[in-house]
């Protein structure tokens, strides 16, 4: 089975289970549309791909952890959409999910997608008991406080948001729990993989931050110009156009040089080049702001 | 050290570890506000009750799952009192979290509660990792899809809310997650204590029910009148003042025959009927609708 069919029928399963029983038709519907048709899948990947570079003794427990990746960051996705925070309309080319299913619903499909997160990670951790507590450990570091996804959107609410900390908290780190949780799913030390999540995490912002100044909605699949808005830090306007677009090709290739030696380091490294090319945004179609 | 200290000392140090490094000071002050000072410590109660009547031979674990069941207790309270569901302004006596934080951290709280209930199990999981996997699973129905808090909450959102799915998922559930949790960490069958939490459930819905018919805003720290504002089903509105004390009586009855033959029976008994004496409004204040 190919990495997205692992991935794909990992969250499908989960969504499946969640309609078990007496289940509220309209979550249920909400929670399917939150999670299908996917984005990149980039997280998942990231972490399978770290799976396999260790050996990948135990698939099912480094699917549970990829698609609890997934899962949160549909979660944050959701929640970010929200009227309160940026109002977005429009997410993976559709419209949002508050936009389709109402507020409520909006907020309790994130707040299901977290919990799945976490059912999925138990029932395969049965496998590997011994795995379970760090790596559970690990992903939740990337979501929670103090340095987590909520952590990161938590920083749009406080006068001054120091932007360091704000990425790394907000982009970043669900990077790092991917690349780790990929090698302690898999029985081997996270260690090694840190840095390659800390890079990636941080061309990914700057990819980010660049769609946001200079794509369209139509391509990017979600509002831009958000950054501006809501004034928001970007590092185009810190930066200018030319030097963000040389961060991002240093960031990637120090991520490069950050996968550590192993028998998968070719495929670990065509993979981290093809997500760099498909990220960055090629032609400025509109001026940066 | 008492069951009640026990269990403040440990919401009291995942909020620290929350509050370390680099967090946001906003978010992390609301997370405080939100689970100090609490209400009664129903459910976490509960479920140190059972483990100690099962031995209670992991402490470290057993505070670890009451805690998880109240941060998701408290999580689900301020997602429920934000504007979109019951737009409560007063929870537990003082205004509500969005009230005083705004509605983006209280979006936030609810979400940092829910993966804050999850890393504290992790964290204690490391002492008893082959207990883990059934304790997570435990709980995560309690609160997940199909049939824990968020589906309960969901059923609010259905052009048609069945009663008896309704109210055991938004109450029953987690009051059968404390009971089989408090087993589960005690390395005990969760099996025979799930009875017990099924009709405290019940209980505790129709002393809600009946609070919100009869009580006063003052007595319940929170907006009373609510189901019929909102047209959500009331057992009192379906029963009458009196067939509703009625079947809180049967209920209590009910839990306390559920308890199984063990040690801590009697002060299972006890803690039963004093939590039932303390959750039945006594005098109706205002006349029900």
């Amino acid at each position: 089975m190919t990495v997205t069919l692992r991935i794909e029928a990992c969250l499908e399963a989960a969504l499946v289970r969640g309609e078990g029983g007496a289940a509220p038709p309209k979550l249920a519907a909400a929670l399917r549309y939150a999670v299908f048709p996917g984005g990149a899948r980039v997280r998942p990947n990231l972490c399978l791909a770290v799976a396999g570079a260790c050996g990948d003794d135990n698939p099912e427990l480094a699917d549970a952890a990829a698609a609890a990746i997934e899962f949160l960051h549909c979660a944050s996705l959701v929640h970010d959409d929200l009227p309160c925070f940026d109002d977005a309309k429009i997410r993976r080319g559709k419209p949002s999910v508050h936009t389709t299913f109402g507020e409520p619903l909006a907020v309790l499909t994130g707040d299901a997608l977290i919990v799945m997160a976490f059912d999925g990670l138990a029932r395969s951790g049965a496998s590997a008991p011994s795995r379970l507590p760090l790596l559970l450990s690990t992903i939740i570091r990337g979501v929670g406080m103090p340095s987590g996804i909520v952590a990161g959107q938590a920083w749009e609410s406080e006068p001054f948001t120091p932007v360091e900390p704000y990425h790394r908290a907000k982009t970043g780190a669900l990077f790092v729990a991917a690349t780790t949780a990929g090698a302690l799913a898999a029985g081997s030390d996270p260690a090694p993989w840190r840095e390659l999540g800390e890079k990636l995490g941080a061309a990914y912002q700057v990819a980010d931050d660049l769609a946001d100044a200079v794509s369209t909605e139509q391509v990017c699949g979600k509002p831009i110009g958000q950054d501006a808005a809501l004034q928001r830090p970007n590092l185009v306007a810190k930066l200018g156009l030319k030097g963000a677009y040389g961060r991002l090709e240093t960031l990637v290739g120090e991520a490069v040089a950050a996968i550590p030696p192993c028998s998968g380091a070719k495929d670990l490294r065509d993979l981290v080049q093809m997500q760099a090319i498909r990220l960055a945004p090629k032609q400025p179609a509109r001026s940066a702001a």
